[in-house]
């Protein structure tokens, strides 16, 4: 059996630890029934992997897995890092994780080992190891997941003398001299000045702390996880040939970026609700272009989520639509958490795909509906991927943290204003982006947009995107952008490090964006107001396209865009209104030749090409009906209608549409 | 002097304690001009009676004693056991109680004390002995009260290393093997596996702990309050001949249960407002069946309450309709908190019936009306006691635990549910239900309705309850009852334990209640919202009286009966709107031949029969007037006015009808 | 130079110590162009004064210093105490702040030491003795302040061993016997009895405390920054001949009548926004009256506040009016937080005169409008000042500490009742009120209101509020005036301990204003409600003004007046609604010939006479049109423009007017 036909996967997690062995049978009988063709396993089991120090049992695992192969269905496997067992931290209770106001978690419950800690780290090498050499072969296991969706813990992460030392070890590194990270970090201030690393203290969350520090602290755990996964993926990588992965939060915590260069396959988790579905989209965005391989979604819900208490009733179809999701954005996997929900702890009410009681729930037709999708379409998607659209936006992990500890106006969440103030308006334009972190190679992309991106000097990002700019590309960047040097700091001797040289403008005043908004006029004589910040401009060279007209910043440019070689910058001074950005985002488009494909913005349509020819993937993503327009004709692989012209989308349905 | 004969009691806390011995007399003349025949005395006075370790000192108390019985004002006196003196805490600083966070409770406030310290135990065994000789048999103490107001302290009661190890003797002799625990619990979950019951954690607030491990916790704080109250009742029944109660408070945390089975009265506190005063009944309703004896209302207040500061002053006729209440619902005493106001420290704004300073409050000449009505109906009032209505309701301390830790759907609380949504309709419809333990016997009741009892595992409950159907009850059950082992784990062959089999029904099915609701459709095609949950039956031999409309349940069946025996269950897969529960309660009350007093919903109206005759109390509860229809002639017996027919109850009014 | 000369000041804090010695020439080129004559400096440059323990470097400072003086800019300098550096802190980590839940502070933030710790004390009169030799007789520093913004740290202040056992000791010197304690406290309740002083635990605020107990640690920790405060300005006042101040903020901690009598010179920082202007009033109008010499504005923000976030934009004109609220009440200096803002650490969104990229802000020019105004004003302003109105209000330190512990009705807040709804309608009636602590002297009062001042015990106020009152004042008192002892608690004999007695009332009942109020009638025939809290009284020699007309007080009065001597006591049983409160005050005024200037509500017209003739200043507060009427022609010293009879005042607009 050639497990790689069978995608693209519809899956769901499994955790055959918890239930008595007779009942795989009829487990796997009711995944056949689904069309289920993977399932994910292993996670959290270490303490049947290994119930006693040093003794292992896998025998019940080969059983699964031997099991789930005869019935074709594959495995991921995951590594049980997430839960140690009981014994392990009763006689190491170093290795507990101790929050920033001294407490240490217990067990119980899960992620409560410190990512740094050493004993930890080689009790996870070792069954990492072992169950590496139990399954790194079997061909059954088509990829590994290391532990489970890890983010720092709590306010500060994993705050014990391990990761205090460790930091400080960090900062020793990069900044060579106490004498440097004062002058860098301005530690004048407040008489902050440290004589010594070993005095930088871990900064508690009951402390009004210094941002360069909190920003350092918090970059470092999440090193501190990256690190951690690397250890287990080099393991992984040794003994198998599989992809491997660890599956990914929509939240801040870890740098993804960093994450996927120590991983094979980019994993992701993600729960929207009816109302937020779309945000998933940013998400996937953001993943599929980390790895050339097709990422896969290893968690969603089918229904409702919850753990002791169940929340979320969805519609009919919205179990469809979001399974085709991550399909439609380049992923070649759904799965579903859980497969059947558990009969005892702590995520009990959890909605599945079959009841502890092992009966089907009332979406069990629309995840088959799913999965022959799946296979009707299947070659056609396994063949093709998503057409790069040649459009960016910048989404940074550091940034992330950066504002978390310095929002610079009132009520500011970055990765919400991000997603809500700039993805949204681009996507219902049919705009499709890639997300991408300032560290990323920005070859291919034509039009790059970097709202809110702090510092540009991650992964010399500003001399990569002179290059870029110079031989064409078109930047709009800001607002709030090049605010900050990599440490955290402002630019004393500008409001922006670069941007003012390089624009040919001057900022003279800047306003938060709080209490109030100001009116901007466009270059076509309409007004609208700004939003978040408003920088006012004196254009020295570049031209204004959006003037202010009122308070202090009247006269002065809000808009600016300056011709750079055979590229141009836009400099934006303030965040336009959804429609201003759609318009702004799609003139860029067009003088870049980037032609949205034309449908309302409830639906997405991602066209995609590859041996299997040209076409696209379509979802209704609001439970109402929408408008698509084709140029030519095109079939519907699931229903293998023909359609051309204008046509309804009707709500929470999905085409799979190739040209004919 | 019989005190007995005093009865009902009207009457008030007072803490001599405070106060100089002068003012007694003073206290006393106020109290008899008030009309109290009863005063609660010696809470918290622990450092009066024992200034010293070992040096008692009760001469002042047998001193206000004696003032009282002289005066004709009986005493109730109470352990003052709540507040240990500063030297034994000072002494002992382990006997404090521990927070979950690991702080210990200090000197200065009251109940800081770990009822499993047996250090504690011990001075608590001295003190109340000493008190007990002294005032055991004296005539004019007609009663006991131990300690005050017990319940586990903040988010998890007691954590100390006393109660730790307690905890995980009981989980030992529950259990017996680690392995059983764990098999039971399914701690293959995470890899919780437990080695040793020594790894039991104390499940702390700020981790997220398995619920069956947290349930556990917290029936054994309560269970720990229990045998705290027993080492004290063992005491003072050896050393009294007068009832022994505690006085307990509306809210979670002790099994009242359990609580009374030590007891000889019960004793209930209550502090409710113009708005709930209603609830304040479903507490009674639930005290009363405890015990033979009729209970006392230890606490209420005058007029506002108020620790530092004062709140929610009430309308005239509030204080008299409120001191009735206990009256009306079978208790013989009502207790105001405080007689006189306090002039120091914690909760000195408390509303009372004389201020600090010696002066009646506004509302001194309703207590004076309460007074004179009780003596007037007194006579009627004793020798007669509450008809009892054949009507239950199961209500359960442990359930309330469990529901805490699992809601089931989201904002789901036990208790408000219960009494907002189903006893309120029943008793707006005039059903006077007891409100019973799953524990307690079922003899009496012809109709017994269990809403949200999850596990029917308590005391046997489900073997009485089948045999109480087949005997001729009617049982109406869930929704949401029968979901959890007395363990707190689902069961794993069906979603429900026993009631499929019971009903014979097939549960096929479940929606939780959030975000929407679902219409159902009843057997009269009237068309109403279901709440809460949804369970969507097939009837495999029992009758469906309401089906589903629309969503994935259509077409199922949403509330389902089935004679069993002489007997009949009805099965709700959903909690039906007020009216609905209302016609459904009606409907079989009128098939077990309870008939309820024709009233409006405002109106209160409680049959009483006995020696004297039968008769009913009426309150108006909700400032209102209200109706009432009298089947034949009744005399009211505090205005000597006689009634028949449709008459109106005027706002906040009383009568004590007694048929002629 | 006659530095003297330079008032009013206009300045800024300027922080050297965070920028390259070589911007300070750009830096002050800027002030000079802003027309700043004074910067306030050194606050938090301990690091850079003492770099190791025993070395210090002034020499940086003295280069600012001088360079400032040479561009005749004076300097405010400041002791560095509120950051002392991490070799101090890391030496002797005892001297950091302990809350109350025994977490100790961290070196990275401000004012983490301990006021009490004696080492931290020695350290601090080494570098303030130090500071002071070098820059005592500098001729171009014209005062100084001590530390930084000082009160109580989160929610108990600093609880460490040093403050518990001072805290004893306080209590006993205090008390002198534990016996004493008990009586005065009433601490038999609960059985809180101590039996020595070194019981007396540290109120921990997740604990129920004695109120008694909770205001003396409090008033204790006010006095151990008050103490800490003097040991810096012995110092001080021998090394050098200019005022010392410290500046303080509008919030609750410290008594500020205590701290200004180890002070020259009161120093306020304020960060008011347009919706609130006015409540700066308050705060200058009891600033002012401490001192005889002008108090100085040490901190307001020039447009937006912010530390990592920027808030608050305001309007144009709102710097102008905001710059000249001090002056107009008496102050002699305004100085902005901060000149230039900063480039690193906590702090750096905060608005500033110049951005930390040394360029102006959007007000840069309206400071230079104030600058102007104030030197053309200057001869006015610096010979002539605020004219007292007589009419004085009380307000006390230690009560807002008693009233948070014991608020006596929900909701109340002590300063902001006073501020909101005492202070608001009588300034709208241009009645000018000095704020005055309780133990302040009466002299020249002539209308004086006490409204929720608890006790009358401080500072022996309530035998010379007699003697004031006999000798002709009008004193309006309530209501919740004279409730409680000193100690906290209440008065056992009657609700009030002065009031009956000398204003002939009996107080029949007290409701608390919660959740309704009650209806009064006045004199005239007029209704109107209450507020906050009902006493009814009956009149036995004194003459009702107002009556009730509903509820339990029906038929009591609600205020009632009482002449003494020459004098009189209004007592309010109720606080009147605003236009009530202001006829009321209105009538005693003039009963007082104290005349209010005739000016819509929404100016600030404050009168002024000296050698330099008389006048007023004239602000408007809330950015809309105002109206004034002259009863004689004046000069506007800014514009230099006549005005006569009815004026219109411009939005945020400002005029020194001189009588011609």
């Amino acid at each position: 059996m050639n497990m790689k036909n069978l995608s693209p996967y519809l899956g769901a997690a499994y955790y055959p630890e918890d239930w008595p062995f007779e009942e795989i049978d009829r487990d796997i009988s009711m995944m056949k029934k689904a069309g289920i063709n993977v399932v994910r396993i292993g996670e959290f089991a270490w303490s049947r992997m290994e119930p006693e120090e040093g003794v292992y049992d896998f025998k019940w695992l080969h059983n699964v897995v031997d099991k789930l192969s005869a019935a074709d269905i594959a495995v991921i496997m995951c590594t049980p890092t997430c839960t140690p067992p009981v014994w392990l931290t009763e006689k190491h209770p170093e290795v507990l994780v101790v929050h920033d106001d001294g407490t240490r978690e217990q067990h119980g419950a899960r992620r409560h080992a410190c990512p740094n800690n050493p004993v930890y780290r080689q009790y996870c090498i070792k069954i990492v190891t072992r169950l590496a050499e139990e399954f790194g072969r079997d061909k059954n296991v088509i990829g590994w997941q290391i532990d489970n969706e890890m983010y720092p813990a709590q306010k500060r992460g994993c705050c014990c003398p391990v990761c205090h030392k460790k930091f400080i070890d960090a900062m020793r590194r990069q900044f060579k001299t106490i004498d440097d990270l004062n002058r860098i970090w301005g530690t004048d201030l407040w008489s902050q000045t440290y004589k010594s690393f070993e005095q930088l203290p871990i900064p508690r969350s009951d402390t009004w702390h210094h941002p360069s520090l909190l920003t350092a602290w918090m970059n470092f755990q999440s090193d501190s996880y990256v690190e951690f996964t690397k250890t287990q993926s080099d393991i992984l990588q040794k003994l198998t040939n599989q992809p491997v992965g660890t599956d990914m939060m929509p939240v801040n915590g870890v740098n993804y970026y960093k994450m996927s260069q120590v991983l094979n396959v980019m994993q992701f988790n993600h729960y929207n609700d009816m109302e937020n579905l779309w945000q998933a989209a940013f998400w996937m965005d953001f993943i599929r272009p980390l790895k050339q391989s097709p990422f896969w979604n290893t968690e969603t819900q089918t229904c409702w989520n919850g753990s002791t208490s169940a929340n979320g009733y969805k519609k009919k179809g919205f179990c469809v639509v979001n399974s085709w999701l991550p399909i439609a954005l380049g992923g070649e996997a759904n799965l579903y958490w859980l497969w059947r929900a558990h009969w005892s702890g702590q995520e009990l009410m959890h909605g599945s795909v079959i009841s502890s009681s092992g009966r089907p729930l009332h979406i069990f037709d629309e995840v088959k509906e799913v999965s022959e999708g799946f296979k009707k379409a299947g070659e056609f998607l396994n063949n093709t991927r998503p057409v790069k659209s040649g459009f960016a936006i910048h989404f940074s992990g550091y940034a992330w943290w950066l504002f978390e500890f310095q929002p610079m106006v009132n009520g500011f969440k970055y990765a919400d204003k991000i997603i809500n103030k700039v993805y949204k308006p681009l996507i219902e334009s049919q705009i499709r982006p890639d997300i991408i972190d300032p560290a990323s190679s920005l070859d291919g992309y034509r039009v790059l947009l970097s709202p809110f991106l702090p510092t540009l000097e991650e992964g010399g990002l500003i001399e990569r995107i002179k290059k870029w700019v110079y031989n064409g590309g078109i930047w709009i960047v800001g607002p709030m952008s090049d605010i900050r040097t990599i440490d955290a700091t402002k630019y004393a001797k500008a409001p922006f490090g670069y941007l003012e040289n390089l624009c040919n403008i001057y900022c003279k005043y800047q306003i938060p964006g709080d209490p109030e908004d100001f009116t901007i006029q466009w270059e076509d004589g309409h007004k609208s107001d700004g939003s978040v910040w408003y920088d006012g401009f004196e254009t020295r060279g570049a031209k204004s396209i959006a003037d202010y007209t009122e308070g202090p910043l009247s006269g002065l440019s809000a808009i600016a865009k300056c011709d750079i070689g055979k590229g141009q910058v836009i400099i934006l001074g303030t965040l336009p209104v959804r429609e201003d950005l759609k318009s702004l985002a799609l003139n860029a488009s067009k003088k870049a030749d980037i032609i949205p494909v034309a449908a309302s913005e409830n639906v997405l349509a991602v066209p995609r090409s590859g041996q299997a020819g040209s076409g696209m993937v379509i979802l209704e993503l609001e439970n109402r009906t929408g408008k698509l327009s084709l140029k030519s004709a095109m079939r519907d692989l699931i229903t293998g209608k023909l359609y051309n012209g204008d046509i309804d989308i009707p709500p929470y349905s999905v085409m799979v549409l190739k040209d004919v």
